[in-house]
Order: structure tokens, then C-alpha cells, then sequence
């Protein structure tokens, strides 16, 4: 056996660093979404980039599947290990290196996760701003390029990754990028690196971009009539190119769903929750010029957040809807769409959603990052109902399939893992046998992450 | 010779689009700066996409080189075609295709340039950002990943490139990303295509992010006594997050020959050149916080362009400066530099390469994007005097290892072509092999643009 060959000399390598138990294979073979286990065959727990490269390296030698660990809240599956092999988790690198404040960038190791990285951040005045809700690890964040929340204004792992430090599916280490805030020295491989699941390489260090911390801060909720109403005040507020540093649409099933889980009170309609930053000037003049438009469209008064407990608050409550809507089924389990559509788009994309789901045998609250055309169904079904199951599969299907009709991606934020691997062909045609070149000529073996992001033979 | 194989086949295909006429070879196989010539055996005039498949497919089958040509702006020999071969010249291939408003996007071809491209685009309200000076096309803008001026606000056609179309080295025509402002699906071959000087494949095709008009915009200058006040006044307000438009440094040389070459008036010492976009609120409280700062380091009161002619013509004497600084000097030619560093090391990159120029037998003014820490040594030699010629490269030299030794890059915006070759091995270590490894599977007859971005075998 390969595997058992890579797992002798592994555990020869890092003793009691590499695990066999029953429990460390369980908790790395579940993922946070529908999807069945699939359990690695080992987990390692690797202290640094050389220790990384020696394991990959080893499981190169023996063909023995390498998957990367961050913090395991990947909703697609990403970390599944479908063809065994060695599970790396990054737990035991999870520093900050360096933060230099001159140049607003921070240095650290991929297993940090981002709520840890802000509080080592707090005394510096900066902050990291890719907020995708969920406390994910930096490393697996860049690995499926995740955005979230404050993408609008900030932009998405893509924007805010300067530099890495890689280990290849050979065990060599390369770094891309450099510390320059822009380059034109020939291919980007840190944008190449970033989204690719673990499939090209792992990442073993990122240099990522900070932002100061906004002189002022105003949060806010609206309620709407309808969802439409909503949705048009957040496409008109981006035409007018007024700097939302958050706008969230939730619909009221969502909102349902955060009253009971939350213990809050917002009134059971559809809502927007908003976020402003800048100078006292700014955010004033922000505020008002969305107040007006919302106004337009039917909006409710501002209920303001303005004391940073109740920012806090209000955010949590945010990054909570996933288990707030999986609560509100007994012993649910989900299938999360993720389509990312034009804006242009985006009005019609959430009706004929809202419309397909009504026929649906099942319920599947809608809310999303609908600044940027992102938007996500929580398809609820229980585990063992098939016909739920096969009804929310068949919606999801469609759901992705009119975003690439739109013009837009079935994953504006969460990857492909195993979730989106059907629907790769369709939206990129031949871009993907592209795609399956790349990967082919830099993981020859197929080793790192294999099932994932490109064809399989 | 398989180079005249194909050049019959194409003169079938293309009949007098397909061009040997001594001028036309000439014209494509001269460059800006100081690169001997290097002439194409033919040069191909193309309409559509379909025909360059047709032309790269011919290529391919006879082993031709194929180099890319749009307004031929380049300041590092991108478009010498250093083994012959046919120059595809995208001059028919200059449309815009759709305006999109509610989207902000705009389609087009690779051949229109940047300023007709706004000039098509000024009823719509919007305007496409990314300025480098140089009347450039957009195909070769993307495929140098160039920035210029705007890029402190704007960013870099890194981040305003959302989708291409490109054909491959084998014929087979792609498209990259989607109508989508984000995406998690799959490696991002539109970044990995923008930068790839036309090595990978040639864009035929681009969507690009568009920007709404500002409701207000001020333009002023600034000087100062020292370079290191001025430029220290650009790294503290980066570091406030003033969202400047534009904040360009230009040494006393520099000003001289903007003096003499557009018959301006400025005083004769380092100046920093700034604009401002926003609304009329926060365009002056912009102006007051910078104004602020340039105070503290010494600079003069603002000198402002308020009216839009003067604005232009602000902007036209910074973006001539180039030629400006060649007028200078009877009969020179020019070495460009185009380091980037990080922010906290421009000062001292300055100030090293400064004293570095002050030392050497030739002029050389200073100028840059310095918000991005981007400066060029514009460095001035008679052709013919062998020695000047050896002394600029020298410089020129290095100043590019003193940017790699700050952990910056050789190229900010002007890309690898023939001058920056000589440094990849040293940027990037085992990552240009990785780059060298994607050339090969995606253009293994080494057909796109030979010689250039990745080792030579």
C-alpha cells in the first residue's frame, strides 16, 4: 500500500505529530456541509515550512493524497479527504510573523484564524478586512479565495493577498510576490496560488494587505416591504458609488431565523443590514445619501448600531445566520448555494430563486453580500429524507445554472470543493481543460487535494 | 524555412492584410526605448477572433514565432520580435462592444487605446481608470499588467481586467472569469493571462470595471525643497488612508524639462502633482488633510487646476514628461528603470539612488507613481557613446537589485520585455521555474512571443 508506506516514513519524521487515532481521522473527515465524511488516512501536524515540504515530499514519493487543514469551515467539502491520505493541519503554525505598520501589511503562518489575527492586530490601528463570517483560517481562506461581508468595499482574498510562500506538490518552496503593492514581473502566481484549494500547492506563509483602522464607524439595519424593494436599493446605492463599507440582504425567513437564535426583535421582513466607514464627514454624508435611497424604496427608518458592543452585536448576529437557519429545522442538515451574479442581474436572479423555492417541497432562506451580486440560498433538508434531499439538489442545480446563464459564477465566495465540480464545465468551457493543464504540469501525480477543482480522469 | 511555410499559408488566408512591406516590418520592429531593432518577417492585420485562431493555428503547424502588437508603447521591447516570425497587429480590432452602466462595465477590443476608449465612454457618465500616460491599447495595457497614475485609487489592470477572451498557443479560443464582480471558481486565469505579455496566449477580447465620473475632482501641485520632504509627505499620507487620485513625485530635472518641453512655468525643485475625486465635501477635506501635511514637510501653497482644460493639460505635461526628458538631451535614447518598493523603504530607494545618479557620467531625472512606491530614473544616453551606454546600464542595474534587496520588484508597471530579463532569476528564484513550467504546457513549441518572461533553454 502507498499510503501505509507514506505513513511509516511520515511517522518516523514527526512521531507523535502524526496522528492515526480514530478521533483526529473522524474530526478531519467531517465537513460543515451535506457532504459524507471521507476520512484521511493519517493527519499531520507539521511545525513549519520545512517540515511541510519534507511531508509533501515523502507522500510524492509514495503517490499518498495531501490534503490541507485550516479551520475546517469550508461548506463545499473542500477538506474532505475523498481518496484518503495524509491530512495536513496547520494548528501548529498559526503565528503572527511580523506586522509592519509602515507598510500596513502583516506576515503570518496559514493556520491564524481571522478573529485572532484582528485581536493581535488591535494594538497596531490596523485591521485585516476580509470578514467571510465564519472564523476560517488565513491559509484556508486565500486557498478558496473568500471574500464575505466588507468585500465590497475592500475586496476578496484575491485583492488582499500580497505575497506567499508555497510548498509545490515536489516539496519545492517558491515565494510569489514581494513586498511591493504592485508588480508587472511576468506571471502572477500569487493570484494563481490563491483559489486553487490546495490542488497546485499549500500555502506555508501569506503576506496580506491592512487597512487603518476608519476614524468613524456607523452600522445600521432597514427594513423593506419586499425583497425586490431591498434588492433595488442596494443595486442603485452601488450605481451612485457611494463606499458601503457592508450592505447584507437577509429575506425574512432569515430574519425569522436570527430573532430566535439571536434573541433579537427585528420586525419579519426582508432587511438590509449596512456599514459605514471613514471620517465623521464621511460616514455622515454616506449615511444620508443611502438613507435617501433606501427612502425611495420604501425603507424603513435606520436602526443604528452605534456603540462598537452593539456593532458587535449586530455583526454576530450576521455571522451566526448559517446555524440561526440551520436551527430552525430540527436535525436539518444544508445545501448553500453561492451564485455571484451581475449586477445588473441580481434583481431577477433573487425573484426567480424566490419564485423556484416556493414550489420547493423545502424551505431555503435567502440572504447574501448583494453589493458585489453574491447572494446565497440555505437549502434545509433532513439528512435522511431523500426526496427533500433530491429536490434541494435539483434547486441548487438550477440556481447555479442561471447564474452562468446570467453571465455569472456558481461560487462567488465559497469554491468549488465537491459541491461545484458539476457545473465547472459549463462555466468555463474550455478554460477548465486550461485549468487541468496547469494542475497537471504542477502536481504530475495528482497528489495535492486530488478530486478537487479540476477534471478528473 | 518553416517562417516562410507559414507566411504563405497566411497570405492565402489574409491576402493583403498579411503585410511585408519593408515599412510595415520596420514600423512594428522598432521600440520607445533604447532596444536595438528586431524585425518580424510579416506583420498580420486581423479582424476578428476567429482569424487570430486561424493565424496562431498556421503558426503553430509551421513552428512561427507570433508577437503581439497594439499601440506599441512599450518601454522594454515587448514587440521586438527578436526570431522573426509575424506581428499580429490588433489595429482592426479596436471596437468598443457593449457599455454595460448598470453593471459599470465596458467590453472592447484588444486594440483601442486608452484615450479613445474615453472618449466612447464620456456620455455614458464613467470612465476606465487606469492611466499609464503612454496613449497605450488595452490588450497590451492587460498583458503588461500596467498602472500608472491612478493606480494609488484605482488600482492596477490586475484589478480592473474582470474577463478575457484569449487564443491560446495552439488555436483553441478561452474565456476567463465572468460578468460576476467576484468568483471562487477555479484557478484565476484572467490574472494569471494579465502580465503574461502575450506569452501564454493573445487577448482578443476584454471586460473591464468602470468607474462613475466623480462628482468632483481638483488637481494641484505642490513643491518642495528636498526630494526626501516630498516624498516623505507621500508615505504619511498613504499612511492617513487619504484616498488620493493621483499623487505623482517629479525631481527638479524633471520639472526643468516639463518646463522647457510644454513651455511651463514651475519653479525649478521637486514638486509632488495630486488630484483629488469625490464629492465636493470630501474633495476638500481631502485637500485640507493633504494640505496639511505638505505643510508640515515644507511644500509650497497649492498651486490649483481647477478648471477642466487646466486639468488636462496638468496631466498632459505629466504625461509627456517622458518625452520631455528626452528633448533634454540632443540625440539620446533612454534606459527606463520602474522599480516598486515597499512603501517604508521609497525614501531611502530614493535617496540611494539619487546619490547612485549623482555619481554617474549621464543625467537621469526621477519621477513616479510614488503613492505605490513606484519611481522611475528616466537614464540618458547618446546611442553612439559606448561608455554613456555602460554607465546607465550599470545604474540601471543597480537600482533593480536595490529594489529586490528592499523586497520590492524591477518592474512596477512596465513589465518584464527584453531589459528585465536579466533579473527574474533573482525576484523570483524557483518561482520562475514555475513560471517556466506553465509556459511550457500551455505553449510548448515556445511560439508566443519567444525570448520573453520566462528562461530561455
Amino acid at each position: 500500500m502507498f499510503i501505509n508506506a507514506a505513513i511509516e516514513a511520515l511517522t518516523t519524521m514527526l512521531g507523535d505529530r502524526l496522528s492515526l487515532s480514530k478521533s483526529d481521522l473522524s474530526a478531519h473527515g467531517q465537513s460543515e456541509a451535506h457532504f459524507d465524511p471521507s476520512f484521511p488516512d493519517a493527519v499531520a501536524y507539521p511545525c513549519n515550512t520545512d517540515e511541510v515540504s519534507k511531508i509533501v515530499k515523502t507522500c510524492a514519493q509514495h503517490h499518498c493524497p495531501v490534503v490541507g487543514y485550516g479551520a475546517g469551515t469550508s461548506l463545499e467539502g473542500h477538506t474532505l479527504a475523498t481518496r484518503g491520505g495524509i491530512t495536513i493541519d496547520f494548528r501548529n503554525m498559526s503565528q503572527v510573523l511580523a506586522i509592519n505598520r509602515a507598510d500596513m501589511t502583516v506576515c503570518v503562518q496559514p493556520g491564524i484564524t481571522r478573529e485572532t489575527l484582528n485581536e493581535d492586530l488591535r494594538a497596531s490601528g490596523l485591521f485585516f478586512p476580509v470578514d467571510p463570517g465564519a472564523n476560517a483560517s488565513l491559509g484556508g481562506m486565500a486557498a478558496t479565495r473568500a471574500s464575505g461581508t466588507t468585500a465590497v468595499r475592500y475586496g476578496t482574498m484575491r485583492d488582499n493577498v500580497m505575497a506567499l510562500e508555497i510548498v509545490l506538490a515536489d516539496g519545492r518552496i517558491i515565494r510569489t510576490g514581494s513586498g511591493a503593492r504592485k508588480s508587472s514581473a511576468g506571471y502572477d502566481l500569487t493570484a494563481l496560488m490563491v483559489g486553487s484549494e490546495g490542488t497546485l500547492g499549500l500555502i506555508t506563509e501569506l503576506t496580506l494587505k491592512l487597512q487603518g483602522q476608519p476614524e468613524a464607524i456607523a452600522a445600521a439595519t432597514c427594513a423593506f416591504v419586499t425583497i425586490d424593494a431591498a434588492v433595488e436599493a442596494v443595486t442603485t446605492t452601488i450605481a451612485m458609488g457611494i463606499p458601503m463599507a457592508r450592505i447584507e440582504f437577509l429575506d425574512a425567513a432569515s430574519v425569522a431565523a436570527v430573532n430566535a437564535y439571536s434573541k433579537a426583535n427585528f420586525p419579519v421582513t426582508p432587511h438590509l443590514m449596512v456599514e459605514f466607514h471613514g471620517s465623521d464627514a464621511s460616514v455622515a454624508e454616506q449615511a444620508e445619501r443611502f438613507g435617501n435611497i433606501a427612502q425611495d424604496f420604501g425603507g424603513s427608518a435606520f436602526s443604528w448600531a452605534t456603540k462598537p458592543e452593539e456593532r458587535t452585536r449586530l455583526w454576530q448576529m450576521r455571522h451566526h445566520v448559517y446555524w440561526a437557519i440551520l436551527s430552525s429545522k430540527k436535525g436539518a442538515t444544508a445545501i448553500v448555494t453561492d451564485v455571484c451574479v451581475p449586477i445588473s442581474k441580481l434583481a431577477q436572479a433573487i425573484a426567480e430563486t424566490q419564485a423556484d423555492i416556493d414550489l420547493a417541497p423545502i424551505s431555503a432562506p435567502i440572504l447574501g453580500h448583494v453589493g458585489d451580486g453574491n447572494f446565497h440560498a440555505i437549502l434545509l433538508v433532513t439528512p435522511e429524507n431523500s426526496h427533500e434531499k433530491r429536490a434541494a439538489l435539483d434547486l441548487s442545480e438550477r440556481i447555479a445554472n442561471r447564474a452562468i446563464a446570467f453571465g455569472g459564477t456558481v461560487t462567488g465566495e465559497h469554491g468549488i470543493g465537491l459541491g461545484k465540480m458539476p457545473y465547472m464545465a459549463a462555466e468555463h468551457g474550455m478554460g477548465w481543460d486550461v485549468m487541468g493543464q496547469i494542475k497537471k504540469t504542477l502536481d504530475p501525480l495528482n497528489i495535492m487535494n486530488p478530486g478537487k477543482v479540476v477534471r478528473q480522469n
